[in-house]
């Protein structure tokens, strides 16, 4: 199915490096599956022009514009806060199903269950995709994670929507080039459109989140000796720490990666909430894991895409210096220290000297 | 609505004291309400032989047995993990549709959403009530809560199933007779069948926690001084530890409650998890606090239900003095000392002598 995937990114008056993130990770993971980006507020520019990366991809100002490059879908690539469906989009979805593209979207908002959009798909036999579409089968969690031989490991942050799903994908292949066996758990709408798997652990019912966490970190350790799950959230976000804490002890991770932006001093959108230093956070990290399995906190992943190359590589040695911890910025440089970092402590652990195994 | 419900209780196979908590808080808090409980294993006892409270109301073996006593409701009195309706519960709620009876349940799955159900209701006039069922306009947290001029105390704990609704309810007459305005705000099934209003902070979907805890602090806050936010999990329960931090982060207390029960070791139904000493556990709940609103852990409510007086007695003097906090069992003992700590609290901080209003 993703071979023949060709997308025309809806991300109206919101494409931008931080503002756009379903959008940013096909163009960086899938690009040959994004024919344009839709967006009448940075038309006539190309992709790389706004986000750093990406190259030529078109960025459209209508839809039938972004039709010229002929994608076989939509997809929706921004997601306001509280993830609803704004009024303003509907024109939209119904020009790209009365075309016959189909619809693939991230939001809370189940577009499948629209009865405007699902008679269109019905009539033009496109398919509507909702990838935070819980499945019905969930039960809570029960710790059987436990069993898994695999090592768990997550990546945490100092706030949402700071690089945690880019940094494991950055960081798996270079694991794989270590020589492990390594599989992504994807945990959130944009992780599952990369990978092609996972499970929406914000979007299910509360009791359930760490029961969903714990059934697809089992499901990606198949065939694994290291499974990366994608972390989600803050445990000092307001809106989003009870998922993270869900997902946390549903995963029942061996070890964290820890990711930061450092010229974020306040959660996003929550400029009341000012984020402690790091050693605080992996405190915090570690204190709420230790009485079901305790997990170090092993790297640090910085996001420094909005400084330039000398104050980035100055973060980067200011908090290795501050943690004590192999640090790096694994989109803009080099992800193997991260991946080092994690192999040593899987190396360790199935030798016996780290106490993971319980 | 409340003066003329008249409930007989399913509690089939479970009546007891930590097995059936719907039943048991409506038997403690609203028992001019409950005409039966329905348990064929524990029928011809009273519910006093059974919980040690509730007098004579009596324990029926048969649904028509039941209909002795003249109930014009069923109510579901017991959850079972992940609160799925029990196939073999299916030929009672029809028994009782089919009598005319109305069916309160507060399960995760929604009663009045089975076809068959929902027909016989329609044709007899029977009303369906989902006590869990989340309205449909939730928004995600945003911190308006700290707007609230009252002071907000939550109940946490060691873990689930231990009495942070009970510790609540106990001490919320004790706060009022101290001449505060008081209100209780419900956050779980039960809370709201005695409350008469709340929402089940554990059914919403889980981005949205935070943003219903809030939205109901600041209902149960109108008029009120003093708002006793009921708690939920514990953050350390592997399968519910999110519900528990959404709903501190969202409701932002400005003081907490720890409930404990001295001869519990490990979290319910996970004997994988033990239960750390208490002053660890007032240390994570206080560190998880830290980054939004500092809350400190004020007084202590044990559930010794299950000792002796002496032995009762002993454990609360050995809180006490590991603590340094007031401690009591509110449900055996005197709620006042709890009320005292909270009143205090309450009036320290609105004199400014607690750093509480930002």
């Amino acid at each position: 199915m993703s071979l023949s995937r060709r997308f025309l990114i809806l991300a109206e008056g919101s494409f931008g490096p931080l503002s756009s993130k379903t959008a940013n990770a096909c163009i960086r993971y899938i690009p040959d599956e994004v024919a344009a980006v839709l967006d009448s507020t940075s038309a006539n520019a190309v992709v790389q022009d706004v986000l750093g990366f990406g190259g030529n991809i078109p960025i459209v100002a209508t839809f039938a514009d972004g039709m010229r490059y002929r994608p076989n879908a939509l997809l929706i690539g921004i997601a306001p806060a509280g993830g609803q469906f704004p009024d303003a989009w509907r024109p939209i979805v119904l020009e790209a199903l009365r075309a016959g593209l189909h619809v693939w979207s991230g939001l809370h908002t189940m577009l499948g269950d629209d009865p405007e959009f699902a008679a269109l798909a019905a009539a033009s036999g496109a398919t509507i995709r909702d990838l935070r579409r819980a499945p019905p089968d969930l039960e809570v969690a029960s710790g059987r994670v436990r069993d898994l031989n695999a090592t768990v490991v997550l990546t945490v942050g100092t706030d949402c929507n700071i690089g945690k799903m880019t940094a494991q994908l950055q960081v798996q292949s270079s694991v794989g080039q270590l020589g492990h066996r390594v599989n992504f758990a994807a945990t959130g709408q944009t992780g599952i459109l990369v990978e092609g798997r996972g499970l929406a652990v914000d979007a299910v019912i509360a009791d359930f989140v760490a029961g969903a966490a714990e059934a697809l970190t089992i499901e990606a350790a198949e065939g694994a000796d290291i499974v990366l799950v994608e972390g989600q959230g803050s445990l000092i976000h307001p809106a989003y720490s009870g998922v993270t804490l869900g997902l946390m002890h549903g995963a029942l991770p061996h070890a964290m990666v820890l990711c930061a932006q450092p010229s974020r001093t306040t959660i996003h959108r929550n400029p009341w909430v000012p984020i402690p230093p790091l050693s605080d956070m992996i405190r915090l990290y570690e204190a709420t894991m230790d009485a079901l399995r305790p997990a170090p906190v092993i790297a640090i992943a910085l996001n420094t895409f909005d400084l330039d190359d000398r104050a980035a590589r100055a973060a980067i040695e200011r908090v290795r210096l501050e943690t004590g911890l192999p640090t790096t910025d694994p989109v803009r440089y080099e992800p193997l220290i991260i991946a080092e970092a994690i192999a040593a402590f899987h190396m360790e652990r199935v030798s016996g000297a780290v106490d993971g195994m319980a």
